[in-house]
């Protein structure tokens, strides 16, 4: 059976997305983690567009990629020049990368009223460039643009134009929906008369066209993925797409689901199964770099994908996991989680505590007292299924297990304003860990940084290792917001170092008193962790 | 052609969603925009699992709803015992809703090693839970969980509970696929295969059998959206949903997407064009409502939705938008975003300083440089959709028009902690009024609140009337909560009086000045509100 192509266009499709952006450096980085998951191609950039893309091409001539081929894209040559001439098409060159991709239009409106050329100059546009590349001895993808947008309203131009690569000698054909407004059972259609009609031009059989067909999808309807996998029935044998569905507008084909549903849902072969293991800590290196915050709910890779919430899916997956999930998140690297809510009951409670190594009965209390606890606390605001650092701390408490590394003694927080000045913030924090104690002050935007600053500031003498944790997200939400300024209000703080991701709550009518609770437990989590780890080795 | 149902469950399959919840006043709200977008059923939630569901189904039966119908879920009956004694089935009896929804086992695996029942049992189990619910003269729909993996295991078996329930008297048959795991051409052939069987049993064609099909997917494999569809074009007439997906792991069929692909791509009946343009603001009320930061690049309703980053695309859909759009936003009540001035944001600033009675060309000031202005502002994290008070402000300052009620001279606000005492906030404030000073302290709970009070007391020796104002919503928002506590923060605070709602708005990377601006432009704008009613009467 034929290796499905993965081909991936984070570096340059994805960068199109809002927000996004990569130093040739970050782009040099990721390429190295797509090859090591054993991605076949990776497109670069545009080296005709940018000296950050070219930057990129250098630095990945003097890289071995083990899997990975390096793909430059571009476009096809202008109207009324010859490619020789065409500073594009050289740059491509120049650029060394043994795949060279450029794409080419097949729909009449963008032809005629957007480029204002005749149908004709732009098969011959397509023929020329990529005969000229084909002559530098290089592997050429073509990519046609709008491809189905352009059958709808001309199918026999777009056949000629698709004709016209296969004859400049293309190696690839690759059909693009890229407005992303198409929907599966088109794209079948679609891609079967194609198969049909190209075959009766070159004189042959539809599953034997003399060139290979991709497909390369966005996601403006939400079925960038279901296009693909449909295209993959049809017969494309090279699939584009983004790590996490980076892309502009709507995002590119997501290749975190896209992997695994080939390779698990339709056995086909493309990456290997311990390559697979690795999918979910690429997303999370992706979106680390561009620094965007990631997707719980994204499909596979997700810290969500695999959380259980309901009372009754908690009980069952205790019995079977199958029961409610559709594969081992084993299998694309990630883990099952289950969430503590009012929705559910004790077996949460007791699962949860078996995952993050608490003993429940040994100091005598039992999972239906903590559950009758954990209601209570919910009752008043506390929602723990987006909080687990603060859920074991409370957990280590309930059953007098809980060793805290450091205590409050006191904190000050002051905020003055003057007229049209900017507000300024400092907090005067005073700790004790043992029988030591440290009193020290800092400034910050706002009180909570302010006082994160204080307390970061006097833990660092007695634990070195906060260094490595930074808070990532601070979120505050109004409980029942219908009480003005004396409303409960609810803080969650998301933390981070190096190999782990822990969120921390906490719940007051007073927003500083209810980020202090917060802020003590992300401190609490992480400096427990460092002792267990130590432990362990 | 047979009108497609849309049964919304973001009220109850969404809360499962990790960090998803909703008090029972704000699903009641929610319930009244689904209703007005046309959405058919609403599923409430299981008035037999809390007490907040309950309350729900209480102010449900007290509204009138124009399109939709209220659906309460619930299980089949437990084993062992009749319905006339399960509890579940008596709350939803109850609940008073309209349609009752239940949900029946249809996969071996769970009704063996989850319920450890026997076969036989489940089956009576469906047909005695459905028939009971019947004679109570409700709607009935039957939910069969996990029918595609129970298909896949044993599929007479899986047939047999959908003969059940038919024979229960059902009205409608819900397919699930509950974890997630299949894709479109599984769905349809399984659908195919279903359609026959059950026509084959009950001696009729696959396209009369007498009960009517829907569909309820997730989103486990990013196929939610695409199984839907899918299993509309086999025969289903239902299509169950949660804006903006929101659900379990990775959440459930969006209906932010299906509904334009039913109604714009499909052509089918189901929401009228002129509800369809209410689809964006009901999205971002849901996502305002359970304060998760709405995902810009959701399809159709995203913020980016339809936004032209690359010069070559924005080049041509000024030439023509749909070069690089698949439907026109505003179908969805979406806008386009480019990089270049944009007319219809002229003509919302000049349309809303009608609404508001600001006079824009008196002072020499013109709409487009009052557009850069908001733009600006905008880019900065101002939302002003959400903030009216504000904008009235900023627009007469924008045109000199702006005659401040006080001005600040300074405040200090403290926090101060010790131990596990409770925080205490004061707060200290000194304004000017004409030539008059005032300077004043309070107390709070929180710095906002101890400030809100301050400001309240020193503005009450000026103005009275102040005493009828009272705070009733303070939300905040991190925008882009990628630097922890020293995030940008939005405020938006909502009062009242006697007469009159509105919104204010502050943006800062200090909570407490942007709560400040908010608070300062609440009063400002009341004291506006009152001097110009005066002159009025």
């Amino acid at each position: 059976m034929e290796t499905i192509r993965l081909y991936d266009t984070t570096l340059r499709d994805g960068t199109q997305g809002e927000n996004i952006t990569f130093s040739a450096q970050e782009k040099f980085e990721i390429a190295q983690r797509l090859d090591k998951l054993g991605i076949h191609y990776i497109e670069g950039g545009w080296p005709g567009s940018n000296p950050r893309d070219l930057k990129f091409f250098e630095l990945a001539r003097k890289a071995e990629f083990k899997t990975a081929r390096i793909a430059a894209f571009g476009s096809t040559r202008k109207p009324g020049i010859g490619p020789e001439h065409d500073s594009n098409l050289l740059a491509l060159i120049r650029s060394a990368a043994e795949t060279l991709t450029i794409f080419g239009k097949t729909w009449d409106l963008h032809i005629e009223q957007v480029m204002g050329i005749s149908l004709e100059e732009n098969l011959s546009m397509i023929r020329d460039s990529i005969g000229y590349l084909k002559n530098q001895r290089r592997e050429v993808i073509y990519d046609a643009e709008h491809f189905f947008d352009g059958y709808r309203s001309n199918p026999d131009y777009a056949i000629r134009t698709l004709l016209e690569a296969i004859r400049g000698g293309a190696d690839w054909i690759v059909l693009c929906d890229t407005n992303g407004g198409f929907l599966p059972f088109k794209i079948q259609s679609t891609m079967d008369s194609v198969f049909r009609s190209l075959a009766a031009e070159l004189d042959t059989q539809p599953d034997n066209i003399p060139v290979k067909v991709g497909i390369h999808t966005h996601n403006d309807c939400g079925m960038a993925v279901a296009n693909a996998i449909e295209a993959v029935r049809c017969g494309a044998v090279m699939v584009h797409g983004t790590i996490n569905g980076y892309g502009e507008r709507c995002g590119n084909a997501d290749l975190t689901s896209i992997i695994p549903i080939l390779a698990l849902k339709m056995q086909l072969p493309c990456i290997a199964p311990d390559q697979l293991t690795g999918l979910k800590t690429l997303s999370r290196f992706i979106s680390e770099t561009a620094n965007i915050v990631p997707s719980n709910t994204r499909p596979f890779v997700g810290k969500s994908a695999f959380a259980h919430k309901g009372g009754i899916h908690v009980n069952a997956i205790m019995k079977n996991p199958k029961a409610y999930e559709h594969i081992d998140p084993e299998w694309v690297g990630n883990r099952r989680r289950v969430l503590v809510s009012d929705l559910s009951g004790k077996s949460n409670v007791e699962y949860k505590a078996r995952e993050l190594g608490v003993d429940l009965d040994s100091n005598g209390y039992n999972s239906r007292q903590i559950v009758e606890e954990v209601k209570s606390l919910e009752e008043r605001g506390y929602q723990f299924d987006a909080a687990d650092g603060s859920f074991r701390i409370l957990l280590e408490k309930f059953t007098e297990q809980f060793k805290p590394h450091f205590d409050l003694e006191s904190f000050r927080i002051s905020v003055e304003k003057d007229k049209d000045k900017p507000c300024s913030a400092h907090a005067t924090i005073k700790i004790s860990v043992g029988e030591q104690h440290e009193i020290t002050a800092a400034e910050g935007l706002g009180p909570v940084s302010a006082l994160d600053n204080a307390l970061r500031k006097a833990l660092d003498k007695f634990y070195p290792e906060i260094e490595s944790m930074r808070l990532v997200d601070f979120k505050v939400r109004v409980i029942e917001g219908r009480e003005g300024t004396a409303a409960r209000v609810r803080v969650l703080i998301e933390s981070r170092d190096q190999d782990d991701i822990w969120s921390t709550i906490g719940v007051s009518e007073d927003i500083i008193e209810a980020s202090w609770q917060a802020l003590a437990d992300s401190f609490q989590y992480k400096l427990a962790k460092e002792n267990r780890i130590s432990i362990a080795v």
